[in-house]
């Protein structure tokens, strides 16, 4: 097995290598589409079990709207076309025939659509002109609608997992009767998606609002969990949006209230996607593959038998099957490998690369001593454990392994946390520490815009738990009354 | 709420309302494309739920792949290309702009692609062209790997979860090292299917092969379960591919064997559908509205009140919270109705519409008694439970909705199924009793498809467990060994 490249020596290398070492995804024949192999879509599977039980938790259903969108209704919010239109799939015909010249198939130019479809970037306006008619009455309000799909946008530059032109994720289209009852929506959301990604995935996030030319196209206020990576850029987790009257506006969405009018319907939109696998790795991975949080992981525990004779495997694999099936009792995945194809070295540098959170090794002579080996991934620490009992203590271990992830990863983002006050600062601290910067900023999108060009780092937010701060703009020296997040991100 | 239209009155007409009414799915602004809504999703989840597991069950871990396909891919299988070729959407741009006159946005002519996209009919060329890299030794066999996604074929003529132009499903794409494997996974994976459809859907199916010209385009052998409609058609409910070596050749896939010989892969691929909520609708709901078996079923039992003061109902309502926790704590789905703005009356036709297996009224009277009513949704009976005990009874009464559902659509089914050894036999009846007809057919391309032409009957399959039988074929009486089964199908 070729060893990855460190983190140290290439950060950007190393993430890709370990992506396709570790069996996750690989990049695909149609240009920046990827395929997620059997591993990572175990990992996404994970999540989007967790994820579906919070929104169902929360009063949401499922449902599945088109994957194509007219081109009339893409143009129909102004915002929001001139956020999607410039990197969209679109299809113009709808069949191919044999080539006069016998060389293959060729589009048929009979068969041209009247009107160009787009395939799906995001869903608000399929989906809002569907609304339209399931809303007559605030009696049909509020509708609390997650879909699971895929979505493409087609991105120029690619990577797998943070950036392709096609990725799976899920959009929650929510539809209110009031403006505070849509906040609430989206504030809510935004709160689920930080309980998940801290809790589940162990990866900290900051919660906050964009600023005003980092919202979604079509958007009131966009509110985002903000990550930092190991190598301090900074990558947006989850978006959660009050779309205002917006799209209702737009699709001629109302309803009758309890009084007799008639009223604009107000909306949300919410989504995470498999990008957030791509945070996942490069927030607890190390130089020997991935670090998965328990939690997430879809093999919990591995055992690996070290033996010389067929006899010494017998006797292990008898413990090894035992203890599967306490751990499995408890409901812990489990996998036993018992191969002989490989040695058990070579099974520790797998298992270490796919990132499964504890290993559990028996050997004859643990045997004589009722005891079994295990080695923690994320510290890479081993030791003995009586046979008796080891099921409750591989469960207390998982737990204690999800928490040191977690704080291990807070850790290290709150040291890539600076504050500064002057523009000097804020571009050393940029180029010699990275992470995020809390620094004052005017409010306007030219400073915004200016600072972007000069040193590529934008508002990733303005932190909802920000305090009331007297201070001058780091930029233009007007005044300012709270520190804005800044980042390099992905 | 409106009433149906009967079966007897218009099938097609009765079916369409019933998806609409019953909140399964509608037509959407895109031509041919469906949104499935909340109810009729949370059954696909179920279908999906089951499925899954009966698939990882038998071995089969998911992953992910491009939903487009570039041309020259679908090229490459010949057979594969002529069956998918004529109705698939083409994506041949990926931008748009502002039309120069201001009157919206366009497609990019700048933004051609060199190559055209197909979005996935079926995802065979894509997956083996990643399989490629994924075999090299006989030790990477067998690869068995599902995919939950979307496919777009663009139909002409539509129908409501039976014939969209998107649709949901699932496909299995499996890559083996001998002949004999691949063929015993198709054939498992036919079992399967048959399993579900029967033990979770209630529908009977019968097992068979395909002939040579209804076989899945780029297969060596298709094996089908086929379903029988109230109305005496038939409906295709999953089918199974043994492919042979032809995707292995038409994308150079081979490994290495034991021996260190070159050889090509062998190949399955199978597929379940959204298509088969459409045959659950049609094989058991009546004039009323659906009909669901408990294990499919969203809710499985639902508690409506029966009061005339508020005192009245938080009485009953401390009752039916405790039968719903029991029934809760029995792995049963309860909905517990308490709304005040509809009338019980109301309900009781709202349930029926949406197929509700179990029904439990509870009127101050019913108390006074230390009783339930419980009202069956597929025999439309009532009676009187006593309280104590209420969720065991409603248990075994939900097995034995499930049996009642799936025996009487067998009855229905079997009785349905005609003999007939004359071509005359053949048309009478099918126009007067349609079904499936059981005929000799003489093996040629050339009688099923005068067959065909004539009666509009093609061969739904070779059943599996034909008898050998000396016969004549009903159309050119030349000899036969074996019985197919014709029908006119959805």
């Amino acid at each position: 097995m070729a060893t990855l490249t460190s983190r140290e020596e290439d950060y950007s290398r190393w993430y890709n290598e370990l992506v396709v070492k570790a069996d996750m995804a690989e990049n695909s024949g149609v240009r920046g589409c990827m395929v997620i192999k059997p591993y990572g879509y175990a990992i996404w599977e994970k999540m989007q079990r967790q994820l579906d039980q919070m929104f169902k938790d929360t009063g949401h259903e499922n449902a599945y709207f088109p994957i194509f969108i007219p081109k009339s209704y893409l143009s129909k919010e102004a915002d929001h076309v001139e956020g999607f239109a410039k990197e969209c799939a679109v299809v113009t015909h709808y069949r191919l025939k044999n080539a006069p010249d016998g060389s293959g198939v060729i589009v048929d130019p009979e068969a041209k659509l009247e009107e160009e479809l787009i395939v799906r970037p995001t869903s608000e306006t399929i989906i809002w002109n569907t609304y339209k008619n399931w809303v007559k009455s605030y009696r049909d309000l509020p509708i609390l609608v997650n879909q699971w799909a895929n979505v493409v946008r087609w991105e120029m530059r690619t990577r797998l997992f943070l950036r392709t032109a096609e990725f799976l994720w899920q959009e929650g289209h929510t539809a209110h009767a009031t403006e505070e009852e849509a906040v609430i929506e989206a504030e809510k959301m935004l709160n689920v998606y930080a309980d998940f990604v801290e809790n589940f995935m162990g990866i900290p996030v900051i919660k906050g609002v964009k600023s005003p030319s980092e919202r979604f196209a079509g958007a009131e206020e966009t509110y985002s969990i903000e990550a930092m990576m190991q190598d301090g850029k900074a990558l947006q987790a989850g978006t959660s949006h009050f779309l205002g009257q917006n799209f209702a506006r737009a699709f001629d969405v109302k309803y009758q209230s309890k009084e007799g009018t008639q009223e604009y319907v107000w909306a949300t939109s919410w989504g995470v996607s498999t990008r957030l696998i791509g945070a996942l790795i490069m927030t607890h991975s190390d130089d020997r593959g991935l670090v998965l949080p328990p939690n997430i992981a879809p093999i919990q525990v591995v055992i690996v038998p070290v033996h010389r004779t067929d006899e010494q495997l017998e006797t292990i694999s008898r413990v090894a099957n035992d203890i599967r099936s306490q751990l499995g009792n408890k409901g812990i995945s489990v996998k036993y490998d018992d191969r002989n194809e490989y040695k058990p070295g070579w099974k520790f540098n797998e298992y270490e690369l796919k990132g499964i959170p504890v290993r559990i090794t028996i050997g004859p002579k643990d045997l004589e001593n009722n005891q079994v080996e295990i080695a923690r991934r994320d510290t890479l620490e081993k030791h003995f454990t009586p046979i008796e009992g080891v099921a409750e203590h591989v469960r207390n271990l998982l737990k204690e392994i999800q928490d040191n992830i977690y704080a291990k990863a807070k850790e290290h983002r709150d040291s890539l946390i600076t504050k500064v006050d002057t523009y000097e600062e804020f571009k050393r601290v940029l180029d010699e520490e990275g992470g995020f910067i809390l620094a004052h900023w005017d409010g306007s999108a030219e400073v915004e815009e200016k600072i972007k060009n000069e040193t590529k780092a934008t508002i990733r937010c303005i932190p909802l738990d920000a305090e009331e701060e007297d201070g001058v703009c780091v930029y233009s020296g007007n005044p300012s009354k709270k520190r804005v997040l800044f980042a390099r991100a992905y």
